[in-house]
Formats: structure tokens, sequence, C-alpha cells
């Protein structure tokens, strides 16, 4: 338990980093990268809460906002050994969409939402907050253009709650899910495969 | 009451065939126009629950989202169809609008919000979803621009509100009120009313 | 504890006026004018309160609409009028973030957020307002670019929240707080100081 505390701190830190980097290819201040980086950081899992209707858990958890200033430090201090880093940030961003969609997926089953809202939920976990992070920016979401990304977190979503009316161990169950989604997101970016058009 | 959960479903699933469409046109990904016609059928629910500091509907209740799912396969499947129905898909949202205003301002009247109030939540049950639509396609609003839409509703969330205070009987009220707003609705879009500008 | 009612009233007029002007400016309708004033003047106290997992004031308050519209309808039927009041105008917005930020940290405080959360929170509740009515209105939000406003903001909530932790009288601290707000913000425009670009 204590170890998953840590994986989402760390998760919130590492969106921020990427929310601050894309607010800084817009030209944006230190500030502006830094509300980026926060909204989208802690945009998915609040809205999560909020759908929940829960007070999201920064709010009285102080650390996650520590977590965030310090990504936000380090997009900032670190821009350009970062922006040669894509490559590991990618399977940073991989991971980490796994680990939020698992843990907002079985948040939303403990909270009583129906098996197929937790599908949604677990998917808004982890895609809300760059959703947010796109429309500030002024810009079509990433999410709603070609590329492979909710769909693997819907996929790993939809696994985990299978996998959990069919009485699979908690832990098993989190490993497979979470690993189902970073895979997906790896090959559709290594063979560039996306999604038809409708109507196309 | 049973037959008012059937349309709410009904209506969801009209919102989201419309949502898909429109992000159809942007040439969007299947998972884009799920997305949208989603965020399309359950944004002015949703925001007016929460506003309401309530769970929204669709988090508990499974069926809506399975409604949601048919609208969205509908819009994929038959696009081709769908589009020669424009008149038809137009006079569905006409009603649609009217009820979800009326359901809107009847629920938010419930949990205690003041009249004015509930004129607001009312309008926003029945426009917010295509409000967040147009912002996430990256587009000014439509509720924005000239066309009476809102208005329309805002109107009969008024006459609802009124007749309410008056004490008359629900359902000829909910039935007048629903009914002023699909009638201007109609109105505005055959005679090609607008409302003035601003410092024009 | 009334004066402080009345300004919050008075704050949401000013703020109402501030949005519909703005959509005037856009060519947008009447009734987009008042959805923009009403959204600009709830906005970032909504959010705040959300997040807070309470009810907004104006859901059970009428008093907050009736100001809003009050300000929507000063706006259209005095817009030429105001257009030369901008110099004043700028320096009762200066005033409103001040007091709406402390007033924001405050009520967080209260309902248990903790002080790094109240801190976000409070600004939150002076200038979302302002983004939201930017999103919607298609532009990137002004405290995107490079203008010091939420960063004025951001001073205050901190200095609040650090009087508060040092036992300093709640009158005090709030005056405090609040001026810095305005100064900070005042001194800005006036000597046109920037922050730093990210990677500039």
């Amino acid at each position: 338990m204590e170890l998953i505390y840590y994986i989402d701190l760390l998760g919130a830190m590492v969106f921020a980093i990427s929310g601050a980097m894309a607010a800084s290819r817009h030209g944006i201040d230190i500030f502006g990268a830094a509300f980026t980086g926060f909204v989208t950081a802690i945009g998915g899992g609040s809205l999560r809460d909020i759908f929940l209707n829960l007070r999201p858990v920064w709010v009285n958890d102080g650390n996650y906002l520590i977590a965030i200033l310090a990504g936000v430090l380090i997009a900032v201090l670190f821009k350009k050994v970062l922006d040669k880093l894509a490559r590991t940030l990618f399977l940073f961003d991989a991971l980490g969409i796994g680990f939020f969609t698992v843990v907002g997926v079985q948040k939303s089953l403990l909270f009583e939402a129906s098996g197929i809202a937790a599908v949604v939920l677990g998917m808004f976990s982890a895609v809300m907050g760059g959703v947010i992070r796109d429309t500030l920016l002024n810009e079509t979401p990433l999410i709603l253009r070609k590329e492979i990304y909710a769909t693997a977190c819907l996929s790993g979503a939809i696994l985990f709650v299978l996998l959990d009316m069919g009485g699979v161990n908690y832990n098993l169950n989190a490993f497979l899910s979470a690993s189902l989604v970073s895979v997906i997101r790896v090959i559709a970016v290594r063979y560039q495969l996306t999604l038809p058009i409708v109507g196309g």
C-alpha cells in the first residue's frame, strides 16, 4: 500500500514534468508552465474523484502539490536535458498511464461505481489531465487525434474489471492490466498503429 | 416515472449520436468519436449534478453508458444514412433539449437549489454537453454564436419555475415548459431568428 | 461578516461585467454575453468549492445570480461608457482578485484543505473564472501568457497562509494579503513587468 502511495506521487511528478514541457513549447512563462504542469498532473484524478463525489486527494494531502512543484522545477531547470530524453520520458508515460488507469478503476469500484463506469473513470484518471492541458493550450486534444493512447487505457481498464469479476487476485490483476496498457501503447507508437477514422 | 427513465436513456443516446457525428466531421478516429459522444451525452447533466454536489447518475447506473455506446455505434455504422436525416435529427434535438431542461430544473428544485439557480442548472443540463463538445473540438461553442438555442432552454426553465411557484400540476407544467423550449427552437431555426449582438 | 458578503456580491457583479465585455469584443449575442459573464463570475469560486466537495454558494443563494444579471445588464447597456473607463475597471479588477484570493484561501483552510492546497485554491478562486472565459472564447488563457496576474494572487495567498500560521490576526492578515495581490498587479501592469519564459 505504501509503495502505491509513492508511485502515485512519482506519477504526479512525471505528469507535471510533461505538462510543464508542453507549455514551454508554447512560449509560456514560468507561472504558466507551473500551472499547466499542475493541471496535467491533477486533472484526471480530480475529475474521477469529482464524478465519484469525493474530495480529490491533493486537497488534503500536501505531498502531491510538493511532488508537482518538484516536477515543474525539474522541467524548468533541465529542459534541454529532458528534450534529449524524449524516448525515456515516453516509456515513463507509458508506464504511468498503465498505473493511473488501474488505480482509477480500483478506486471507482471501491466507491461503488458500476463496472462500466469504473472502466470510463479509470481511463479518465490516466488521460483527462492531458485533455485539459491541450484544451488550455488551445489545441485539439491528442486523444481525439489519430494516436492510440486512451484506447490503450480503455483496454487495460476493461481487462481489470473482467478479471476482478472473475475473482483474480488483486495484485496479479493490477500487474496484468497495467502491463496491457503500457504494452499496447508502446506497440502502437513503435508500429505507428492507428484506429480507423469514422466515415472515412 | 419509469417512462421518464427510458426517455432519459433515449436522450443520452440521441446526444451521443450527435456528438459522435460532430466528431466525425473533424476527421477524428473511432475512439475520439466515442469520447466526444460520451462527453456530449453526459456533460450537461453531470455538470448540474456536480454543482448540486450529487454523484452523476451514470456513475452508479450502467444503463446510461450502454445507451451512449449504442448511440456511438449507430453514428459510426449509419453515418451516411444519418447525414441524410438531418431534419429528423434536428427535431429529436429540439425535443431532447426541452426534456432535459425540464428534468434539470425539477431535479435542482428537488435538491433545494434556489429558483433562479434551478433555471440556470436546467438550461445547463440541456446545453453544456454541447458546449464541452465544441470546446474539445476547438470551436467557439454554438451557444455563444448567433443561433437561438440556450435561450429557448432558458425560456422553458423560467416558465417551469414560475408555474411551479404558481402551484400548477407537475405533469402539465413539464409538458408546457418542455414544449415551449422545443417550439421556440423550431421557430427560431425555421425563421432564422437571432438575438441582437452586444454593442453592435 | 455582512460587509464581506456584500463585497462578494459586488465582486461577482464586477467579474460579470468584465466577462460580458470580453464576449462583446467577439461579436457574441446578448445571451452569449450573459453566459460568458456568468461563467467568469462563478467559475473560480465554483471550482474551489467543487474541489472542496462543497456546493457552490450561488446554487442556494439566489442573490449571486441577481448580482451577475445586474452586471451583465450594466455591460450591455453601458458598453460605450465602460470602454472609456478601462483604467477604473482595471483598478476594480486588481482589488477584486485580491479580495477573492483571500476569501478563497480562508474558506479552503476552514474546510481543512492543507496549507499548500489552500494557496492553490485561493489563487483558483480569483483566476479560474477568467481561464474558463478565455477557453470558451477559444483564446489561450491570459494567465498562460506573459502578464503577471495569477502570480500576484499566488503571492498574496502564500502570504496569507504564512501569516495565518504565524498567528497574525485574521482581519489584519486579510487586509495585508489582499493588498499585496492588488499592489503587485498594479505595479506589474504599470511597469510592464513579466516573468521569464521557460527555456527561452
